[in-house]
């Protein structure tokens, strides 16, 4: 699971909503995509399927799930998998398991130590809590590691980097502080944890190491586990350090299972495998190791909540680091259960959440799968009562999440061709807590969601989950701007997808339109990827009623219904369009602040400034000289967005006059309508995908080369800017610009049988 | 002494800086105030005091000065007054030392224990450091205290209240805390310490601890001493708590000496004695309490560095808290040394620094006392040589800076009638480190300060001091307006005088244009009023070539000189008036951003906004509703500003002529010249002084009456707007508008002297 934990308030900013108070619509207010007719039934069958969903059953799901470890290949997870199944059949629907075979070393010898100055042995090992009945599970529990580390045996000096970004690197360098030959020891966060190595490697690393810095989920945070929720000092989040992003996610033997002509690679020339040994420790152990660090005093803003001066070496401290795997082979089992369509079979609604954990996993993905089964209990309680959806409906309970979404994207690349044709939405939840909704997504999704926010009641405010997070967006609002843009859009903004879990072949490969949903920002918790995600900790500090629980139940089973029973899909491109025209603004000015930074450090150099400001006390190097970025050409980009901004507009026109008038078309015209209206996701993916990493076909989206779980949105040109290859980012914004205006032309083509309906 | 530590970076972004680099001018170059003629002997003696100063003396004092501890009435502060003496006479200054009589308590009885629910008694002591030879001399040593804390027993709950500024305790209301009977805890810094036992107080506690966390000056900021600088974990910053700035500095029996019929006061009814018991305390002894604490946890930014979950209280955690003071009257010894003025000797310019200290204060004050010593014997061998000073030259070596300023204050009080008519200017400092050139003052100086810094060479990077400061500031502006406004401007800009140092009563109660310099920004320390603070400590990890200390010797004594011997006073107007214009744009915002804010409170009370993101496991309080800040009349400071800037324009025209005409006048016109530009800070004062501290004078600067160290500029109107007081505002603009019009007057006057020169 990626960690969403207070991403919510980064995202605050990006956040905006409507003009006024939205009261719960009545059961004949107008809905999206559907004729005044069907809006009621519909409503109806919305209003019985939400009362079902219970936090009771959810705890007792997870209370079973959670009981042992249940990672990839273990027994447990084989066990998980096949309750899951029974209990889809036992509900009515019609499942299977799916297994793949996939590449997933476990521990086998695991060494850290300081050799000198002084002795220090890493502890590796977290230790039973007594009041917390599954943390003695040892003979069960994987070792904490990072899965997909390069086996080695160095021996090193050792250099702190804090998050080990590359912006780190470049302080680093005017420290005068080369990594080269060097073990690095870098926090958890702020990026995909496999950025850490893989970065470290491309300064010359040898070795690295991650620790959890208190600062960052320790009692900085707040108590400690088992007294708070917070890392206590020996606890440690395991991690896949795949470098998917890259590469691709999934299997690092498979590039594309979908196609028989793509590469196969062995575990020792996995393009995703790391470059160096990796291992994560806890800051128990980090704290020795970081205390005997020399050399210059860390930035103010690299200094965690260890109670020592962080210095960044290297000096004489000395690191042993050893890192071997058992590369095996293991299955991962996915359920799949459908609800078949009544009038649009090939029409697909499909919604994920995995099962595996790192160990017992209770928040991780427990918490999100108890309520994704209870949206298949409650829609299988609806097909008993006699509803029946127009298209089908795949719920997937998704094996090998943890180590690198082995289980989707296996199963998505081999159904890619089927998902290409009928996969109208994918919707993705992965985990759940306490709090705001939190939504991200596609953004001919937007509306959809907003709508659906409207129509969930909050278990706390009362209010709907829409208005309380609008209020709190309003509330948090960094500017008079922000403010106001919050209080007059009618939509709350949804962030972009990045990666991290299992929407990524969906949204990237396939360009499917995707949604990420949960409930968060309540808690704060310091258990991730440890022991001590399990039952005991959930029911203490989490979602302790589960009602937030039934609201993701409520908020996904809604979104599921709406597009699984609507005359025509409530995709919505103003929204869409809206948001690229940022993404655009966004890159420009991207553009301007790298040509002044370079333009100023121009002169700062001809200047003679870093002579002039340097302590002889404290030395540090020049910044090198950098080209300055060249102007590009944002034309065609601008050509596209002023054509998708007309067809957004049509297309809103049309549908409010089709539905005004109960679409009424053929059941033909209505199908071919919806089949065009599925493939406008698609048209914003390019099958050459982007730029040294073809596996991301997606224009718009994509996780960040350098960031992982972050976004990157117009990914093409926005890493050849940030990546200063000026060429291709002209180049890139040529290729977004393409998409754009097949989107238009797409959004056209559905705009004019709306307006043949109504003719 | 201020802590000014690193205050620069904080300032940097107000300081700007020239054109073009400044190359050390010929003497040919013209010099402002002197005519041609004049120019180049003044150079010629300028270049030869700069030889003069030596590192090697300054260490040799310094050793002597600070080896025992010398706080007020000790028998150590005494024989360096003494030492001081004859070393002023020695290099032919007419010296005497001025002997008053002050309040100073000294500790009788320190008591801090937990009694509840844990035990714990705080140490209060300083532990000896084996490497470092004066940290043992425990008999002479002052115990760690505040001084003129109010003498107490109390026993109750602990809260902590960051550092105990208001807006503190607003959040603490957000989260439903109240320190009503409770003691509270506050970490030292960003304010006066004794702002925190004054709002403590006003919020209904009944005692209050003071700590160092280690994120302020402790181990988060590098290695803790005797390895590093920074403060060790039993380490102690005493202190002053005296509420000055709310109603006077100085003796608090005394309410200005210069006024027989001021009203006089006793130890238990002086106003400016702590209401409530206050004691410091290290982090060491801090940890425990702290870590005690329940409720709330603190908002992220007032976590420190200690291991620990920051709570805020209060629970069931009970301290206990003695404070008792011997209420002795001693005496303070201040070193006075004149070198009187050759043709316009009641033209006063007076230098200063104190000389006592808190332990063996080799930093606090002593680095900047042996600068001052240094500057005293160079002017000494200067007058062997033949130079003859225009002006009377005064040299201060103040007692009692520690306790709040007594001293200066006594002294600048009895002779307060002599200095309004007399003094010209007045130059502070109060210790010195390695660095980056400190200024701050009243802005008629600002162009001076500027031409004497582009005449010091620094000693590490060799450009002039001026030169490294404004590429520094270039190198750290945060936006590129700052950086444009850097390259620009041909003055950097200086900061504003507050308090916290003996410029005090000349600038803000008898409007002595004042200056208070220092080289600071390279290093950073701990031992700010600790028994570390000694020659051990400064000769390890300070400026220890004491290259600095012969740099500020050359800075101060250039600038001493050049107001001596100048034909016409060098003061400019034109910086004066386009500072104050900034002021001026400043409270216009503040008044927008506070009609702002209340403006979106109530929308958002309206709104119910806190109701809906209220979070039941994390309980909030709504804000309280608050008026809407009407607007103000800026109009007469509009018309004033106007003036002013007119007046200022036609001063710098007129002064530039009458200098290239060699200033033609009579002694007996250029005298009366000078006096009448003497008069234009007094100009700047009102005799009624500013709301409720009538012994604040200054109508453009002040102490803050919250804040203690930090300005506030035009005082009367910014504290109005701060303190919600919109009908004193609307009233104080009348006054400083009032003083400014005044003052364009008194230059206009001067440009009327000067253009007569040249008729």
């Amino acid at each position: 699971m990626r960690r969403l934990g207070l991403a919510l308030f980064v995202i605050a900013l990006f956040l905006d909503s409507a003009i006024a108070d939205s009261p719960q619509p009545s059961d004949n207010a107008p809905l999206d995509g559907f004729s005044a007719q069907r809006a009621g039934a519909e409503r109806e069958w919305e209003n019985k399927f939400r009362t079902i969903p219970s936090a009771q059953n959810q705890r007792d799901y997870m209370q079973l799930l959670s009981a042992r470890p249940h990672h990839v290949g273990s027994a447990y997870d084989k066990q998980n998998a096949e309750w899951i199944l029974s209990k889809f059949k036992e509900w009515g629907l019609d499942a299977h398991i799916e297994t793949f075979h996939v590449l997933f070393p476990t521990p086998k010898r695991r060494v850290l130590e300081m050799t000198g100055p002084t002795k220090y042995v890493a502890k590796l090992q977290e230790p039973v809590v007594s009041e917390d009945p599954t943390s003695n599970q040892r003979d069960e529990q994987l070792p904490t590691y990072n899965a997909y580390s390069h086996d080695g045996d160095v021996t090193a000096p050792l250099v702190y980097v804090n998050y080990g970004l590359r912006d780190d690197y470049d302080q680093l360098q005017r420290l005068g502080v080369s990594v080269k030959g060097a073990i690095v020891i870098a926090r958890y966060g702020n990026s995909w944890r496999g950025m850490k190595p893989k970065i470290a490697a491309e300064h010359g690393a040898v070795g690295c190491i991650i620790y959890s810095d208190p600062k960052d989920d320790g009692y900085f945070g707040g108590d400690v586990f088992p007294k708070g929720p917070m890392r206590p000092d020996q606890g440690v989040q395991r991690g896949s350090v795949m470098d998917f992003a890259s590469n691709y996610p999934g299997d690092p033997l498979t590039f594309d299972r979908g196609d028989p002509n793509a590469p196969r690679y062995t575990a020792s020339d996995a393009p995703s495998i790391t470059k160096i040994p990796t291992l994560p420790i806890s800051y128990g152990d980090a704290q020795p190791f970081l205390a005997a660090l020399t050399g210059p005093l860390a930035p103010e803003e690299w200094r965690g909540a260890l109670p020592i001066p962080y210095h960044v070496g290297a000096g004489a401290t000395k690191v042993h680091l050893v890192v071997e795997s058992n590369w095996d082979v293991k299955d991962v089992n996915d359920i799949i259960a459908r609800i078949p369509g009544s009038s649009e079979p090939d029409e697909w609604v499909v919604r994920g959440n995995h099962h595996d954990g790192w160990v017992n996993g209770a928040e991780d993905p427990i918490s999100g799968q108890v309520a994704l089964l209870e949206e298949a209990r409650a829609l299988g309680e609806l097909l008993k009562q006699g509803w029946k959806p127009k298209r089908t409906i795949i719920y997937c309970a998704w094996d090998g999440e943890e180590p690198m979404l082995l289980g989707s994207t296996a199963w998505a690349e081999t159904h890619g061709r089927e998902l290409q044709d009928h996969a109208a939405i994918y919707i993705n939840s992965d985990g759940n807590g306490r709090g705001f909704l939190f939504m991200e997504g596609s953004h001919s999704l937007e509306h959809l969601m907003n709508d659906v926010a409207r129509n969930i009641t909050d278990p706390e405010s009362k209010l709907s989950v829409f208005d309380r997070e609008r209020m709190a967006n309003i509330v948090d609002a960094k500017s008079d701007e922000d403010r106001k843009e919050l209080r007059q859009r009618a939509d709350l903004r949804m962030a972009a997808l990045g990666s991290g879990t299992d929407y990524t072949a969906f949204i990237d490969h396939l360009g499917v339109a995707s949604l990420n949903l949960a409930y968060l920002g309540e808690d704060d918790g310091g258990i991730y990827h440890s022991i001590y995600d399990d039952f005991y900790w959930f029911t203490h500090f989490s979602d302790t009623t589960f009602a937030y629980g039934a609201a993701l139940s409520q908020t996904i089973g809604t979104a599921v219904m709406r597009m699984a029973d609507a005359d025509v899909l409530p995709y919505e491109f103003t929204d869409f369009a809206d948001t690229v025209q940022k993404y655009t603004k966004d890159l420009k000015k991207l553009l301007e602040e790298k040509q002044g930074e370079a333009h100023e450090r121009e002169q700062e150099l001809k200047d003679n400034a870093f002579q002039a400001t340097f302590d002889p006390r404290h030395p540090t190097v020049a910044p090198p000289p950098e080209d300055i970025p060249p102007y590009l050409n944002f034309a065609p980009l601008e050509n596209a967005l002023a054509a998708l901004n007309k067809s957004a507009e049509r297309y809103k026109t049309a549908f409010s006059k089709a539905e005004t008038a109960g679409f009424p078309g053929s059941e033909k015209q209505l199908l071919e309508l919806n089949e065009t209206l599925i493939q406008s996701e698609r048209r914003l993916t390019d099958q050459a995908g982007l730029p040294r990493r073809p596996w991301y076909k997606h224009m718009i989206y994509a996780p960040g080369v350098y960031t992982g779980y972050a976004p990157k949105t117009m990914p093409g040109i926005r890493e050849g800017i940030e990546l200063r290859r000026w060429d291709e980012a002209d180049a890139q914004i040529v290729r977004v610009a393409k998409v754009l205006q097949a989107e238009a032309a797409v959004i056209d083509s559905a705009s004019a049988d709306l307006e043949a309906l109504t003719k």
